[in-house]
């Protein structure tokens, strides 16, 4: 035993984080001063700050783990992350070498100790359905809990796709509500960040809310889709409006932002996160709004309108919304950085889940290698790696150089993958994986990819947007993507 | 989903039982009044009452998933149960028709929300691992959970076998030790009864004990090897001492231990279960008393001593320990009475646990049956069924009589067992199951046996013990018990 | 070990089939008559018969685990076992006390070595799903089985739903390729039998066949739908052809096949199962016939009109097509046939696998049973059961009569099922299960539901068909039945 | 699905090796030629060669899944792979980088189609026993497959040990006898080969042999203990004896061997690798030799004396056996050679099974690295690699060069571990992992090792053999061997 059972990622809590139930004495200390300290700057119940509204005590209410399910929707709007997505859903994209997109988030449920969690989804679901299924029924089969994928389906009654997703939460309540849960944590399945939603949790019970938003304080470039939240001192969200189109995305400037935090009201970015109630679920999706289709533009702003008790709850880590090829890129370039990492896979307290798997190591020949992560059993010859995810089971040549780059690997090793370096046959066929002396630079290769011999992939034209799908690859945001199981011919610069 | 996720036993947990640390809250309601209404009658702590010692915030303690690990004995002192240990470990002993003995216990801990379990063996252990792991792999292997048989092994410091409780602990702690939890939980895995252990550690911590004891205060013939203690007021145990074998059993009569409530000190029974601190386990085995073997004989007597703080925990809650023949035929009779059961396998929020199975329904031809149960896969034919427990895959034939006995049923189907019923072919060999007009009363059926035609098993001669193993059966207790894989030829009559 | 790796439903298989490639030698011998000895009566390889035509040494031929996969139908035309697909797939409905209706169809591909398959569906498609991953998981997942639930899904390309079973094949093609099998078996979901499809697959291979399809010799009522082959001496379809609606279903009578059978031509009835080399599937769909969306209507006979080499392959076992409520019950009805079973779920040598439960046995108060399966974890009271089905967790209270009937059972024990029985609190809400005193007869009660006290189920004004939905139930056949989670208050007569 | 299910290893058989019925036909185009082409050379029936006694048609014999189980031995004569086996069974030894030793053999028997494994022991059983269970369950638990750990026992027949590996079988006969097979194949654990057992069961059963011996014909310095076979030309083994201890174990050269092959009679090496038909096993371990312990020293002459069929299979690809710490060096060497790797873990086809994982990739900050494999998980700083294995999550700090190494990682991932390189706190504990500016030079770091910073680990006074436990680590032919959890302080050098 002993050596053993630690291969699993989770392993020794010596510091185990307190369940929420937890909590209750700790914030006994702070009862008392309260009321006193309340000051408008600092009113939001921020996961790195010490909880502050602790009027009623957590332990009253049921562990999570009975009374919470998860609702992640593994694809988002069509298109956003294609080619990626051309054969598979937005979930289910490689991520980190080792990951698939959907793993971040379901592991936040996991190691928050949700363990109920549907997966809704429509675009090319067998996919992440084969994911999931693979990689966390062990993991959730304890005592009651499940990741199950909902697809969309026809009915007698719904013969459509799902419209929205709240159009697909109201198809789906009558399976959503087979199990009492209290609450449903509505999560999309694209976010990359770090969160014990136990925090969120509390607070959204100790202050009796009906919905309680996750809003982002990292001032940025926010997606204008997620919608803005004005907040009153007491944490309440007076108003929620998406931004216009016309409105430019930094209308709400960081400036601004900051200097509203001393007024009464402040403006805060959604991140399209949100806790109901069960039954305010129910009520809003089929008495109060049966026609609405979107969270943001449709059910937040009606919840409000129909005097419902919207709270937010500040968010201040790490958090990355993977909704372009290049917010995908700089997700997966985030692991590799030299210094201040802000996503930590190798963090033994909230790891990481994904697909068990059971490949060699990574034979690595003769190679420099940096700022690099390299997935499990790559065989690396002699090459230079610098600043790029390689992915499971990638083979790269002699004489190649990779760098700025995520390549996702292969799916199956192929035959004399062993040997196939250096002087094989010449009239053979180009094999998955990476050629000799070829050169990539600031590109995405998408899974069992061909790229042959002296290819250069640099974007040569300093390309910005660029559809080449017949030629195997196009370029978002000055990415070449290279296309799943694509040919690049010996000598091709693209 | 819906109608399937529930096919595993836990299932909806309406009222789902709080964890250890949400009795937080409900115990300050009584913190007031605490000190007034002490009475000495009233000392124990005990799981059907009111928590009345929450001196500490139970929930500054870690989670008991995190913090306990058990320490599961899967057989005993050699031949208790023998001929039902002939080829088994104890704890693989077949129970109620789809169980194993040792489920009852492995159950327990999963309810009370511990996940680290060791089963410590030495006797025919490839049994019970093998139904451990089948059994458990899938309900533990959530986060950290894992049940782990350690059986007895030679390396170069130990060469020889375990000789007691204590021993197979001092030689398996480098193995325990390992997960850093807090507290171990020494359980007897041949036990029939249900308990939440978090009540037991939360009385344990508030009392800031080092090993409690839990006590069973039904009052009866109670197996004196476990021990008895002598308890003060404040619920420590001033003494503990093994009946010796002149004083008998019943010499601590209902009446005396009645009597005793109402003074200084009580004598209560020991259950052979001890909840203690880790590194207590460490201090006593090997610094204290390397040379101890067993708990009740030396271990405990040891530890008051040596002046630890030992503590009673009472449990007045239906518990039977199956040391004998007769105690395992009384588990049994358990599990089909017509009222008061008290060991209830259909309760949702406590489930046993046990290895799954995918047999196919039970086929009743023409039967009246009556207080029994009936486990998965039975081919029942024209029959009497009274009293008894009917294991899986057990097939009885037109004509039987079967009454107040435990038939452990069959490993496999054989070829016609569909058919097999009235005028087969008379060469054939005596099928395994129960032949036509065979009458069982007050019997134990092993695994396998094959009861041939017009067989009687009566115990004719009302003898109360009586080995006859070379004829395929021993008597225990006035209770008949067939060996596993015994063959009864057509027209015996016992 | 020993007692205990037996509990999975394989086991021992002490005359275990020989995979395919085993029947080498036993083709050899008769290698030398072929020629002579064929006469146009016997032209048929047919599973129950000897082979026929060896002509190719099979033993030169992958074996099936690696060369074949199965694709089955989840789901059928919409509404044919309305109200039993309200909430689910056709092929998660419940079957035979222990078992969903595709678990046959899935057994037989297991059975057959068979271990890559694919299940496509479109209705209500989480809960084939669910007890698909949960089923067979365990059991496919050695070398490199699977099975794979493919939902309809949204891509760039495909917007809408499944059009036909053969627009399904088409849209999923690209997922059915990735694995370079030799054929596809196509198997609709919802039928019942036991078929070692090895034989077929050999037949397939021996004749160089294109499309092999499996024909049924039992004459009777067939579905119009599935088509009629024409085939010559030689075993080749000639024509396919699908019933007209005007022709009466009968109209190709038993007399008329038997005369045919000694012509030169001979008409037998499809099943609807196809075994199709890889490559044909993809010219069929794509190339020859891209707009075809159903196999029978269309891409069959157009295969023929190609020129392509399409056999007959005869089954003459037991087979269910249960394509409507009474063919589903009869289904039923075939488990617990006094004789003559010609369904048998207890033959080890080819187990029917289902999702594992580990239920406790059926606890049985007081009941005479006669000619029924009870399935695991009923209670059952004082009663009388009569040639029903009664599924997992069934209760069933004092003085219940049950005769010709199916019963679902329960997804979930209750709160007091133990001591439910006799005289409670008058004023519950009605429990889940059968009431006392009530009635049933040739029903069917779906999962879940509450049939109050002294009911009478007896379809009394001999309605045969009726659709009362708003009360709980519809009528179809003659055969009520009673929706799943519907509430039959107390007295109610049906 | 898609590009999912292929994370496994086993993944694509394109060329799925045929299993061992489906070699009938192509032997049968040899049957003609075959009594005449026999030249004394050849005689042997060798893994690469052609199989050249088809006397009886294969296809006879029943499927090996169903007819052969394995019996591994988990550990041998107690400490020749000391320190390794100090907290465990050898089995449980790592081996490159992310395997354990037993899983070789294992993962040989799997992709010969044998599921039937048990793996008996007696030194540390918990270690092994876990990782079977852990690796194996889902991989076997097909049909009917299983990996069952028999640990040593206590029952009421026998008390002691295993006295060897012939005692171990008859002791465990009961249980290894419940599954009716046909021949077990007997395995060391300890070997690293690969080899299709499929072709020495074929073998074995067209020669109707008792038992067959695997002999090796890489000559080389051979385990004298596993014994000399002298054989006829009939392939036949006329004599088995043990190489006493005054014979040099060189004695029987390679060039003796070749000269033999000309003659009547050859000497070849036994592997200790035994297939015996079953009741053989059981005759001989009871009836003829009941206090025989060893097959080397005592069975198989014993066999050969009562004139039982034994014959001999040659084996001539790679095999080591790691019976001592130089050959477990060596073994591990052979899988980072640059060319000629003769042990392959990449090979799609027979892929090297071992407990899944799902750790993070490897990050590598800044490293060269040549001729090494890395294990999953590791984080390697700015560093040089050079022909090293580096098992899982090691951490390797900045300056450390680590050179013809194996360092076999640890089991989990400490706080810090991503930020520890560099100017950490001074005050800190030495962590798990390889410290600042360390060398390494031709040294085993077991697991969890804490190397500190300016160590060098050279054998710096070129010790060959010599015992430093104390402190931390011992000299074994030459290669040092650091202790599982050792620290060795900053600044030391061995």
């Amino acid at each position: 035993m002993v050596a053993l059972h630690l291969s699993f990622p989770t392993t020794f809590n010596h510091q185990a984080k307190l369940p929420i139930q937890g909590l209750a004495s700790s914030r006994q200390k702070h009862v008392s001063k309260l009321h006193s300290s309340i000051s408008p700057g600092c009113l939001f119940i921020c996961n790195s700050e010490q909880l502050q509204h602790p009027t009623n005590p957590i332990s009253l209410f049921p562990p999570v783990d009975q009374s919470v399910a998860a609702i992640v929707f593994g694809d988002g709007s069509e298109s956003r992350l294609y080619p990626l997505t051309k054969r598979r859903s937005e979930g289910a994209i490689p991520l980190a070498a080792n990951y698939r997109l959907i793993d971040a988030v379901v592991s936040n449920c996991i190691n928050s100790n949700i363990n109920k969690i549907y997966a809704l989804t429509q675009f090319n679901s067998t996919s992440l359905n084969c994911h999931l299924s693979r990689a966390y029924s062990g993991v959730l089969r304890g005592k009651d809990g499940f990741v199950e994928v909902i697809a969309a389906y026809q009915s007698p009654q719904d013969q459509g796709w799902f419209q929205g997703n709240v159009d697909a939460i109201r198809r789906c309540l009558w399976v959503l509500e087979e199990f009492p849960v209290d609450e449903f944590l509505v999560l999309p399945g694209h976010h990359l960040y770090k969160m014990d939603y136990q925090k969120l949790i509390e607070a959204h019970r100790n202050r009796k809310a009906d919905i309680t938003i996750m809003a982002s304080s990292a001032i940025r470039d926010q997606d204008p889709g997620l919608g803005l939240l004005k907040v009153n001192t007491e944490n309440q969200v007076i108003d929620f409006r998406i931004k216009s189109d016309r409105e430019p995305a930094s209308s709400i400037s960081a400036e601004a932002l900051r200097r509203s935090r001393n007024s009464t009201y402040e403006n805060i970015s959604s991140m399209g996160i949100y806790l109901i109630n069960r039954e305010v679920v129910a009520r809003l999706v089929n008495e109060h709004f049966p026609e609405a289709n979107d969270f943001a533009n449709e059910l937040i702003p009606g919840a409000i309108s129909t005097g419902m008790k919207v709270e937010a709850y500040r968010f201040d880590g790490y958090w990355e919304d993977m909704r372009s090829i290049e917010a995908f890129y700089q997700a997966n370039m985030e692991c590799i950085k030299k210094s201040n990492i802000r996503y930590n896979f190798y963090d033994r307290d909230s790891p990481v889940y994904t697909m068990p798997r059971c490949l060699p190591p990574s034979l690595i020949r003769d190679a420099e290698i940096s700022d690099s992560v390299i997935g499990d059993g790559c065989i690396i010859n002699r090459c230079k790696i610098k600043g790029a995810i390689v992915g499971m089971r990638t083979r790269i040549g002699d004489g190649a150089a990779i760098q700025d780059s995520v390549i996702m690997g292969s799916d199956i090793y192929q035959k004399n993958d062993i040997e196939s370096s250096g002087n094989e046959g010449q009239a053979k066929a180009t094999p998955v994986g990476i050629g000799e002396d070829t050169q990539i630079r600031k590109a995405i290769i998408d899974k069992n990819a061909r790229i042959g011999k002296n290819v250069m992939i640099i974007n040569k034209d300093n390309v910005h947007e660029g559809d080449r799908e017949g030629n195997g690859y196009i370029i978002s945001g000055g990415i070449v993507v290279v296309l799943q199981g694509a040919l690049i011919p010996d000598g091709t610069i693209l």
